[in-house]
């Protein structure tokens, strides 16, 4: 039985003593954790080898034992990882809208961490590591709660992660794990709301569900992508197929890869045979809609990878190589498609027509709005933010990818001469 | 029978609208409601002189009815501040962040309206001309659910609100009313995850805690404050009697005064005496832990006016002229006291030593953190955001006042030439 009530006792006074610690000592700890990484590799993977076997005996699908695996070269760019995390700037403690006010009060706002965040995710060990190194770094406690799948593997690694914190004098507090498969504590836990100050799950629609209807806790719900680009009549059209087979075939188990093309009706004829022709070859599955569907009549294509989108499609993630492709009248149709289908997380226009590109920016209200790129962009990384702890699809606090910044908030500092309201 | 999903949908709608409504128009409708509310103050004020009526023969206590009464002064104040709004800074399109990636990809975030406000309030009929503006302004369809002690005026006030509207060509879904008392709807309006993008309750600990439990939509809580002030042994005292003396008798009923006075022991015999001389001639009422209750001995005063504080009184709101008092150690006991009774609103010290007050700025982890200042400036017109439509205590999206900025979100905008991931 895991007592959860401690730990969130203990997840604060950790807080407290790692909202006030210095840069460098957070710097050496990520450090110090870095390399028992990869010195006690051996044992992350032997234990790891546990959930493997376990996880075939049970017949999970390969996909899913994939995603758990881990392998000396993986814990090696973990550890990379999280020596990168060491040299981003630190966030706590930056001033901003600093003011003198009218009567000399002196104002400004200053970045402290969150507090205690609580983590739920599934079967990636590679999350322990990797949200516990930018809680550390934000100077936020963390409880984590992985997956029954990864169990050992996860035990193995907050046994890495318990030595750096002593060797280093952080309380352990700062990163506590529920070792528990008991979907219980994943409950209790979630209602926490006096012990965790931020709920960030990471997983399927149905834990973001999960997450928004029974916590207590303010919830960062996102990580479910259905992306659309729309192809306007003025794109050009050869970058266009380069784009929308990036967007689909690079990385298609992900939050950020495509799902809808939605084409302009006056190039559909020329331009839908053309994305068939070349996203086939990359095993790419179509649903198309009946006008899409005309524009391929006597052309040649495997039957078996086209066929009519049925009344859901338009609404399904795909994470896997399924691509939607629907014919619109114009921008306003493409725009009124995504509005109603989207889920807010990453929509582009393909278009050499600067006033469509604008109209689309302004009227499109996904996290990541596109202009002639592939959507595969949404991530922390690849926009600057060194890392991410989440891609955030919900409007509150931050949107789109969340960084060491996201997983911060602000006090208000006031200075006065013995200032009284008149 | 008021229907909700149908108002949702308005909303929706009106919000698609806002988001792209030209500053000056927004502008115009903002004057233009100034300009209405002085021209109809007759008809609000018979509206609000009903409210009053059936209030008096309900027998509510005088404090409440004075809560909800309006006059053609309050309604001209309250134009001038709809005037002031539209004089403020549009938040919505401010571009930040923006810079050039190497790989040549152009980024930006773009300030965006939230979309859909929710605001529950009780008793006093000015919020429902407050949040309209600030919603307006920052491009939110808002959902008003007003007191029920309150709901002629608001009826009167959401009619020129209203005709407001029409007159400028905004669709009426951009501010609807919950016209109705029963609490049922209350609970369906905070269910309506899909519909509404922001709960705002304003009111007391119980409302803010109903909406915390039952809400799907993200709630920004707060304006709840057991505000502290710690008076050092280094405090100019004279000026710290009267920082206390303002922060607690100024506008007692809101929740920037002052609770609980913290003071060092090594000047507690001689402050306390003089804070118990000086506040209460205004009529404020002590309770004061039994250290403090023993530099009092052999020193004048009310006896019906000072008593022994009681077990809850250090954790004890109390919006009214009482202020517990207590003698600590110094400023680790200070700090302690404030981590543990404080809900994290305001919290201030009052000294001469530029070390305690650092160290107080960082430990103590307030929305607003004072240094030798009254607590009453934690006010978005004190603190120079022009305006203000809650005070958070939570610590996600937005902390302390919240004025325009924080009714915004932000959209990430990415643009390319035809770039792809590697």
């Amino acid at each position: 039985m895991v007592n959860l009530h401690e730990m969130g006792k203990l997840a604060r006074q950790a807080a407290r003593h790692l909202a006030v610690l210095d840069p460098d000592r957070k710097n050496q700890a990520l450090i110090a954790l870095a390399d028992l990484l990869v010195d006690q590799s051996g044992a992350v993977l032997s234990a790891n080898a546990i959930d493997i076997h376990l996880a075939e005996e049970a017949g999970l699908p390969p996909a899913m034992i994939d995603r758990l695996r881990l392998s000396a070269a993986s814990l090696a760019e973990l550890a990379g990882d999280v020596r990168k995390v060491a040299e981003l700037p630190d966030p706590v403690g930056t001033v901003f809208d600093q003011k003198v006010l009218a009567n000399g009060l002196r104002v400004h706002r200053q970045r402290v961490p969150i507090g205690v965040l609580a983590v739920i995710y599934e079967s990636r060990p590679n999350v322990t590591v990797d949200v516990s190194s930018l809680a550390l770094k934000s100077g936020n406690a963390v409880i984590l709660r992985g997956g029954k799948e990864t169990l050992n593997s996860n035990r193995a690694l907050l046994k890495i992660i318990q030595e750096t914190l002593t060797a280093c004098a952080i309380p352990p507090g700062a990163v506590q794990f529920v070792d528990s498969s008991d979907r219980a504590d994943v409950l209790a836990l979630i209602q926490m709301a006096d012990d965790v100050d931020m709920l960030i799950p990471r997983g399927g629609a149905g834990l973001h569900r999960f997450c928004r209807e029974k916590s207590r806790i303010p919830v960062m719900t996102g990580g479910i992508g259905i992306c659309h680009l729309f192809v306007d009549e003025s794109a050009n059209q050869e970058m266009a197929v380069k784009i929308i087979h990036n967007a689909k075939t690079q990385r298609p188990s992900v939050c950020n890869s495509l799902d809808t093309v939605l084409v302009h009706h006056a190039i559909a004829e020329g331009f839908i045979p053309a994305i068939i022709e070349h996203l086939q070859e990359a095993g790419v599955e179509f649903r198309l809609d009946p006008a899409a569907m005309e524009c391929i009549q006597g052309v040649p294509y495997s039957p078996e990878m086209v066929s009519l989108a049925g009344p859901d499609d338009f609404d399904t993630e795909w994470l896997s190589l399924i691509l939607g492709v629907r014919v619109v009248g114009g921008l306003d149709q493409a725009i009124e498609h995504i509005q109603f289908h989207s889920t807010g997380h990453s929509d582009g226009i393909l278009t050499r027509d600067e006033g469509n590109a604008n109209r689309f920016i302004q009227q499109v209200d996904s996290a990541a709005v596109y202009v002639n790129a592939s959507t595969r962009f949404t991530d922390g990384g690849q926009l600057g933010l060194g890392a991410e702890v989440a891609v955030s699809t919900q409007r509150l606090h931050a949107r789109g990818p969340m960084g060491l910044e996201e997983l911060t908030t602000y006090k208000w500092v006031i200075r006065g001469d013995d200032h009284v309201r008149e």
